[in-house]
């Protein structure tokens, strides 16, 4: 049990969902975030004087032989109650098990996922999946977890959108800590062919439950999560499949999702040290909470279960595709703006290095080897040049 | 010219020197910073309520053809006037010229640095040196930049020790922007031998002006730098050689400064998601201001000076060592525990990634390669849990 002492609110902020929650995968593998109306509000409290102490304590991961039938808590809200959070567990476990297996399938070298399966005293916990070295796959990655963990007053309230000064509910009444419910499903699949991209996906639910002060007062939930496709090289074909995929899976549900979403891809995986993009995008959502929550629900399903149909076909096109040594040094070189923005930007993985999870869950997203070289700018016209220009002028890539 | 509004205490203190500064090169390769205690204030100020904004404009820096004589204003306080911001530039440059020519000599397979030199038309350039996939050297940068910038009252009264509330300063009276006046050294080498360390080395001189509207109020000054070593293997005749050239530099000035600066290096290069050092260690400070201004002058220039007698022995005794696969897997493994240091934690880099500096120069310091393997644990008692436990439990290499 390590415990901290936390002075300023963004600090309080970041660390709060390990408060009952994750040495191991807490923040890393499952991605859990608070909303951005509730980080802003924290941002302007900041500003406005308001001091936020919290004392944090870690609890410890269990390692597990094998995966128990759910990592939700018996407390009525969880196993067995056909709950939102009952669903998206099996959800994401289910496709956690079909994601795994068409990648083995399609590695074809009889590389298995190895998994590591664990648990906490108070509740949740998690099944990290990695195959390394395949065939196909330099490093796959898939993970799912589940975390209860407490969550500043400020943040619930603003979420609420009722954030008032030094720590003071609307009410004037001094709120206590916040329980909340997060599951999440996290994925990088890096391949070793030069043109066969890689693939990342995360999708998440998250729901606060009442202050424990005020058992009446109203619950929040959100959805979050993306796929997005990130390669050395552009064929057009592979990228227009995948994008096409995502707007199937979006058009179901509103026609207004995949042109935004598409966007906020776009803007969210912003290497800004670069002025480019990491990759060439995808759907990417967070927050989300302003539609029906079945609606949502099945959406965010959806999206998950899009993921082999959008991926799997590209990758057996690609696999086997000849390549030079200048391809893979390519292909290194945007391995490296990879983890450029995983380690400086990417919210999952910062707030996972922050709050103490469990680092092999969390870097398992960086490629097995990158590369940089000073100053190295592709020749105009060449398909590197190509790739960098549509990482600095994202493209729409489907005729809408 | 870009310019940006900033809404933030932290940003605009972040971002300050680029004021005047740098789009290349400003924070990145003369890893300019602020005392401590002037963001400690600043951090107080952001919890207080204070709210600092500031207009930067990005100063586009100009190619040269060939080196100037200097980068110093002609205005008195720079070139000419035998100033300590003029012995302080003619030492970085003299020590730029002796490292590069020691490393290529070392090298010895012909490979030279190749040059990069930019200036600003308010003052103030670089000149960055890169040798690239040499014999000995997979990369080896070494940069210098002199650079004129704005900072914050606020840091600058908090470096003077009088910080006050809301913006304004301890008589009431409302400061304007500090002009300061930085310049430095900053240098590192990773060799392609697995048996060859990695040296990191930076040497900076700080000044502040007095503010433009109190002409008479005291001008600040501080110097910083340290120069550690990281290998992949411990060889602890390298590592002893290392760490008395460290002491030999010291002990000419005080006694104290080894062990105060050795252990202020072990806590400076310490990835926290780790739990472990980036490498072996040397020396470190920062902020150095409490002793004779000509006795640190004389200092970081013996530091500097001791950078070729303590490290080129070393790539001579090592650059040949024959090694395996295995050991060059491990090497590329420590390679990626670096650049996770640099991206999350190094001031100079994050710093530089912030405010734009010039991405190129700032990070030449990440390796050619580099490699994540999932849950990678070294065996007991091997060379490689040999290095990880040094990395994890600082050791003294010297008999005090």
């Amino acid at each position: 049990m390590a415990s901290s002492l936390l002075t300023t609110p963004s600090q309080a902020l970041a660390l709060a969902p390990t408060g009952a929650a994750a040495s191991r995968g807490g923040g890393g593998s499952a991605r859990v975030f608070f909303p951005s109306s509730a980080r802003a509000a924290q941002q302007r409290g900041g500003a406005l004087g308001m001091r936020v102490r919290a004392s944090v304590a870690i609890e410890k991961e269990t390692p597990e032989s094998e995966p128990p039938p759910t990592f939700l808590r018996e407390d009525g809200s969880g196993a067995g109650s056909g709950s939102v959070r009952e669903r998206f567990e099996a959800m994401i476990r289910r496709v956690q098990g079909e994601v795994c297996a068409a990648l083995e399938e399609a590695d074809g070298s009889g590389a298995r996922f190895v998994e590591d399966v664990w648990s906490r005293p108070g509740g949740g916990g998690g099944i990290s999946r990695v195959l390394q070295d395949g065939r196909v796959f330099e490093k796959a990655g898939v993970n799912v977890s589940v975390v209860y963990g407490v969550m500043p007053p400020d943040a619930y309230r603003a979420a609420k959108g009722e954030a008032g000064k030094n720590g003071a509910a609307a009410d004037g009444h001094k709120a206590g800590p916040v329980p909340f419910f997060a599951a999440g499903i996290s994925s990088v699949l890096h391949p070793k062919n030069p043109f066969a991209p890689t693939l990342h996906f995360n999708y998440r639910y998250f729901e606060t439950d009442a202050p424990k002060d005020a058992p009446g007062a109203p619950r929040q939930w959100w959805f979050g999560g993306g796929t997005d496709l990130t390669p050395s090289y552009i064929v057009e074909e592979d990228v227009k499949h995948f994008h096409s995929v995502q707007k199937q899976a979006c058009d179901k549900f509103d026609p207004s999702f995949y042109p935004r979403f598409k966007k906020w891809c776009d803007d969210y995986f912003y290497i800004k040290h670069r002025n480019e993009r990491r990759g060439l995008g995808g759907i990417f959502f967070d927050d989300l909470n302003d539609y029906d929550q079945e609606m949502l629900l099945n959406f965010a399903t959806e999206c998950a279960d899009s993921v082999v149909p959008a991926y799997i076909p590209i990758i057996e096109r690609r696999k086997d595709t000849p390549f030079t040594e200048e391809h893979k040094a390519w292909q290194q070189l945007r391995r490296g703006r990879y983890v450029e923005f995983n380690l400086v930007y990417d919210r999952g993985t910062t707030f996972g290095l922050k709050t103490g999870g469990r680092i092999e869950s969390i870097l398992v997203s960086l490629p097995l080897t990158a590369r940089w070289q000073y100053d190295h700018t592709p020749e105009e016209g060449t398909e590197e040049w190509k790739l960098l220009d549509a990482c600095i002028n994202p493209k729409e890539w489907l005729d809408l």
